[in-house]
């Protein structure tokens, strides 16, 4: 079973990352967790979460990328469930072993991302803190599920990608990643 | 005049973090705005920081490391007051040229950051979100000020960063940076 965390500050206005929870929530073994809409005043209720990340077999996090990284909830869900003592440290083993998959949508488009480029650096310049946060509770770090330009693609462009959004999650949720 | 944002979500259990700020509370022309206790439901007003920022001429952000990154409450900060037409894009040059110190305490010592440390990588490995949103708006990226092993430093070991901290600051405050 996924437990994908999604956690888009204005769903509402949202293309993208809309098309790409419809494909998700479509697919069976998927429980999707809307962040933004059960904490919309920040006020995460960690049991909650920490109990439906623990029948996880994989953990999807979605959302817009915000200055290169986590949206704000999002790293308020990552600083406050996942803890000492559960995530990591002494007794720390509730996600050992599960599959972690970082999908996210960036607003300008690839080409903005390198040397030459607004944003100076590749993509995967800025994956290091995810990755290792994943890595340092024990979890199988999933090659990153990157839709760029996510305010310009087209449509075509855009469902291919939510063809291959729903390719990925159909593998883990039959417990096959990306390796 | 240096304006810092200090963001640490259990102020009243730090240690490092209080000393580091006391010095920098006890230097002239440092207003210090301490989030979590402006912002304890993470509802910021975004003009009133807006405002204080434009006034600087150097920003400093001072918090703890969570998960290799920055504060949850430091993230909304900035997601939310580093926006579009205010911090960049067309008509954002609000922080242009203002210098932009990171001020961090980690909790493992630096030997847990490395090859065979328990986070695998050097801390300089997960900087690169926070010196790009920096650079991206314009500012100048000063030397990421790091103390390491906050929670387990001798009191010696931290008097003398709290000295060194008072010295960036004060270098900060005549326009002098870390080059």
């Amino acid at each position: 079973m996924i437990v994908l965390a999604y956690a888009h500050p204005h769903h509402a206005r949202s293309r993208a990352n809309r098309a790409l929870l419809e494909a998700a929530e479509s697919l069976p073994g998927v429980q999707v967790r809307r962040l933004y809409d059960l904490y919309p005043d920040f006020d995460i209720d960690v049991d909650t979460e920490r109990a439906a990340l623990a029948r996880a077999d994989a953990i999807v996090l979605q959302h817009p990328v915000y200055w290169y990284s986590v949206s704000a909830l999002a790293k308020l869900w990552l600083d406050t469930v996942f803890v000492h003592g559960w995530a990591y440290g002494e007794g720390g083993t509730a996600l050992v072993g599960k599959r972690f998959l970082w999908a996210v949508t960036t607003g300008g488009d690839e080409s903005t991302y390198g040397p030459d480029g607004a944003h100076r650096h590749p993509f995967e310049a800025f994956i290091a803190p995810m990755r290792q946060t994943a890595q340092y509770c024990g979890m199988r770090w999933e090659a990153p599920f990157i839709l760029h330009g996510a305010r310009v693609v087209d449509d075509t462009v855009l469902a291919a990608h939510v063809e291959q959004y729903r390719d990925r999650l159909a593998a883990l949720s039959i417990g096959k990643g990306d390796r």
